[in-house]
Order: C-alpha cells, then structure tokens, then sequence
C-alpha cells in the first residue's frame, strides 16, 4: 500500500511532460512540484500586481467507479480536471497546475495509464499543467481526488458580490451528467432499470450506449470564460460565476449569489439533455430533486450586467461555445425558481 | 457519494479558521480557497524576487485504516499534513497552505471532526494554513489526501545538485512508524502476531500499546529545518534534504542524491526506537528490507557541508531538535549503505 510517484511510474512521467508550460521547472527526482511565478519577468509583473493563488480540491469517485465497471478509464481524467480548474475558474482565475492523488484497487498499468492520460488531455483543455501526482493501492476502485492552483488579480476577483437585481444569467452547455448526481445516475441505471453497461438508450430517444452516456467527458469551460472575462477586464460586467456541481444547478448557482438576491430560470431556454428525463423517467423524482442533483444540461452559469449579455454572449460564440440566457437575477433569499 | 465542503459541514468550518494567517482571504461561500501573495508588500516583496511555487500531494491510507481499526481519528490528520509538507520543505520551500481531500464509508460527524481538527493541528505546526477541503462518502475507510502548496526563492531552492561527497548526513528523530511501511506493519502486528489494538507492547519494551504505537502522530520538521535554512540562507551550506517516505530511510536519501554521490549510514549513530526491532523479529525481514521500508527511527535528513554541521546542529538544538549525525556522503552511484 506504499504510493507511487507518477515520476517513478513506467509510461506515466511524459504523460506529465507534455502538458508542462515554461513556467514548469522539472523536478524529475526531489519531492515537490515546481512552478515559477516569473516574478520579475515583465509580462507577468503587467498582468499581476496584487496576484491571489486560487486552490480548488475536488474528487471523482463516483466517475471512477463508473470506469471501472464499464473498464474504460479514458475520460475520468477530464473529469477531474473539469471539477477542479471549473471551480478555480469560478472566481475568475486562470488554472496554472494540477495534482492528483488516485487510490485504487488492483489498477492495470494500462488503466492507470488511461487515467493519468485524461488527466494530461484536460490539462491542456484548461491551459494548466499537470504537476505531479501519486498512485496508491487501496481497497475497492475508491478515490481519485485533484488539486487545482491558478491565480487572479485580486481585483478581477469574481466572488459575486457585485450581482445585483436584473442581471442576467448565461448558461453554457454540459457534456452530460458530469459529476453532480453520477453515483444517482449509477443507482437509477443498473438498479432501478436493471441496465448493463452496453445496453442502448434507444427508448430514451438516446443514440449512445448507457457506457457512452455515463463515461461522457465532462466539459472544461477555461478557453471560452477566460475569453469572456478577458474582453471584458476592465469594465468587469461578468459579476457571477457557478460552476454547476455538487448540489447540481439549483444549489450551485446560490454559491455565486450575495444576499438579497435570488434567481429565476426559464426551463425552455436552454435544451436539455435526454439523459436526464430518463433519469426523471426511472426514479420518479420530482421536479425540484433532479434540480438539486443534477446539472439539467447546464455546467457553468456566468452571472452578467445586462447591459453587455448580448456582446459576452457574441464573445463565447466566437470561441465555439453554445451560450444560452437562462434566466434572470432577482430579489429574494438566494434561491433558485425554476418556471 | 456526492462530496461536502468543508465550508458547508457543520462545526468544521471554524477548524480550517484557526490556521487562517494573514495572507488567507476568507471565502466562505465560494468554490475555491483564496491565499493572496501580497505581490506589492514590501515583506513579502523582500523575501522574494523570483518566487517558487512547491507543491506536493499525498496520502495517507493506511494510516487512516489504523484509526478506523482503533476508532480515534485524531492523529491521522497530522499524518498527513507532516506527509505533504515535509515534502515541500525538503525543497526548502516554506509552506503556505494545504487542501484536503477524504474519502471515507459512514464516518460519523465525531470521527471527521477528528480528523480535520488533527489536520488543523498539523497545519498549525507547520506554519501554514488549512484552505479547504471535502468529504466524500465512498465504500471502505479508503482514502485521506493532501496537497500542500509552498514558496521558496528560486536562487534558494535545494536540490541535491551541490551536494558533494565528504558532506555530512544529519538526521532527525521520527515520532514512530510515521506513513512509510505502514500497512506492512499493520499486517505483521495483526495478521502475523495475531495482536489486537489494545494489546501491551512490553515484550518488545516499548510501554505503550499496539493502537497508541500505530497512531502516534508523524512529525513536521518545519520549524527546525525553516530556522537552519534560515540561519545560513546567504552560506547555504544545506545542500540537499531527503524526506523520509516511501522506501524507507534507504529508499529516500537518493532522492537528495546527485549522480556519482552515494551515503554511507552508521546504524550505531542515531537511536532507533523499539517498533522497528519488534517488526523485524514478527517479520523475519532482512535488514535491507527493514530500511527500505521503514524510516528506522529518522524522519528527514539534512546534508550538510562538514565545515558547518556542527553549528547547524546548534541551530536545530536550540528548536528542540535532537539532531544526530548518521553518515556521510561518499562517490558512488546513488546508493545508501549502511554500516
């Protein structure tokens, strides 16, 4: 049960290698990560003045245990990469590394492979790079948690406490269920509905296999926000950012709302994914519960001025997301209504 | 399965408050942990013209199935805090800040409360701060990972590359087992010996018992390696730092080692304390075993230049450390020999 370093591991350092930025300093025998800040580089010193390290842990079991039934781990990797640097992201920072951590039982190199090179694709997703990490042998597929550190001018900071009555929100597309509600998702499918992993969801109106739709990498949304919030430094109209996870998307967007403020969504605004009205289908949950579980589609919601939405919402589309107004914000006691 | 933050688990919160130090930003309700750099200080700004971001993730599994096999979980968490920082220390980095992650089957609220006060603790001796963390639900008592984020200034990182033979080894005192070798021995104290937790130790003449010997917490080396470090910061006549984890004390000094330097170790120099001699008479294992599992008594090890190693133990004694000199560093290719 004693840990590997992913730098002692075959096969598993170059993965490692490739997602490496220049500000990496390879480290390949001591113990810890090294990453410069380039404090007396000019580019950086013009970009940070009063830099704020932002750090976001997060895990995926639930997805691992997915994985390992279906016996394919090559999108868990971005899975974790998305809980992580979305939920740096959600403050307005700039994701710069990641770790990870992965106790597993038994694990194949090939699997472990697969896992830490999903991790390596949603580095480069998210623009950071993939530091370092460790491997230990545990009882049952159990664990695989992430590290994110990025970095934001403390006064880009996002926090939500400039939203006010009237700003709009703007959802961006999940990839499917993505981590909120996955181990629901697992009950529903292979006990409730009796399902194997290689069944289809043809009577769901769903063109993909249950493995397919469970295994469905989650969405990294660094490129697009850092575009939107970019664009808009100086005037700073994105006011809100949440990232749509544990508490799925009427309890994420709360995180992202001062007091005094709820806010209203417009469940035919955006289109969502058939996975989840056969969730809804198989256990019978009421409106409100698949709500606060799962993601309903969306898996990031920036709060804007609305004054500029139709401009942010230009810029995300220039950057190939599907943007959509879902809804407004309003007074009330942060809440979430759905109409 | 799904995960609870830290900020939203109640009692634990305040915890994570009591390691705040200046630079944290409080954040409560956002989805990541705020550390400002303090970039225009002038103290900060001082310390560091190119700063060094050092960061380490770990685990500490089998610590925690100890806890769970005694019921108290109050010292695992500073297993795990001395497993992430003694890692970026041994960089020279000084620690900022730590995240955790947990995984864990039905721990009551007591036992989380235990663990996170215990990371707390740890966090407290090492100078840094308890930024978040999560709690996941997840079948076994399974997982407990940290990630330790640190600085040190780039002209002062240690890596081994200056260590030089005829440099002195320093070692100082582990509490016990600490992470490395800790599931073997869990093994061989139950499976082998057919112990229980609660069982007297004396036959080996160790006066405690096999729970309170198992649970006896990891040290944190910060302050006295921060304090020598310190003291010959413009000399740096600390060359390399080994801490000691994951392939015993034989398998870790390499790490500190450069090509064509090896260390040679004189077993009679440094007390070994009695847990090491009741495994080796229940396992039956070879001495090179022994030290390739265990930490044999010393925690970290620092390699100094011979000219300053009596002055730096000077140092470490004034902060209550007992350093000893254990070997010294010869030409060889990155081996440890023991005499």
């Amino acid at each position: 049960m004693s840990a590997v370093d992913h730098k002692d591991a075959e096969g598993i350092y170059s993965l490692l290698q490739r997602t490496f930025g220049e500000r990496v300093m390879p480290n390949p025998r001591g113990p810890g990560a090294l990453f410069s800040l380039d404090y007396n580089e000019r580019l950086f010193r013009q970009n940070y003045r009063h830099p704020v390290l932002v750090s976001a842990a997060a895990g995926v079991s639930a997805r691992l245990k997915a994985a390992a039934i279906v016996g394919r781990y090559d999108t868990v990797g971005v899975d974790l990469v998305a809980a992580c640097v979305n939920d740096v992201l959600a403050q307005g920072a700039e994701p710069l590394f990641l770790l990870d951590y992965l106790a597993a039982d038994g694990l194949r190199p090939e699997a472990l492979r697969q896992v830490v090179a999903g991790i390596a694709d949603g580095c480069r997703q998210a623009g950071c790079s993939l530091l370092g990490g460790k491997t230990v042998e545990a009882p049952g597929d159990c664990g695989l948690a992430g590290f994110a550190v990025g970095i934001v001018e403390r006064a880009r900071l996002v926090d939500g406490a400039k939203v006010e009555p009237g700003d709009l929100l703007i959802g961006l597309p999940s990839g499917g269920l993505h981590s909120a509600g996955h181990a629901l998702a697992q009950r529903l499918f292979f006990e409730e509905a009796r399902m194997r992993p290689g069944d289809p969801l043809e009577r769901f109106g769903i063109g993909r296999t249950l493995a397919e739709e469970l295994l469905a990498p989650a969405r990294i949304y660094v490129r697009p926000v850092r575009a939107a919030l970019y664009h808009y430094r100086v005037k700073m109209v994105v006011t809100g950012i949440a990232h749509v996870a544990d508490g799925g998307l009427a309890g994420s967007i709360p995180r992202a709302l001062p007091e005094g403020c709820s806010a209203e969504l417009e469940e035919a605004s955006w289109r969502r994914p058939a996975v989840f009205d056969a969730l809804r289908q198989i256990g019978g949950l009421p409106a409100e519960e698949m709500y606060r579980t799962f993601n309903m589609g969306v898996g990031m919601v920036l709060i804007v001025s609305p004054y500029y939405a139709a401009s942010i919402m230009r810029t995300l589309r220039r950057e190939g997301e599907e943007p959509a107004a879902i809804g407004r914000v309003v007074e009330g006691p942060r809440q979430v209504t759905i109409q």
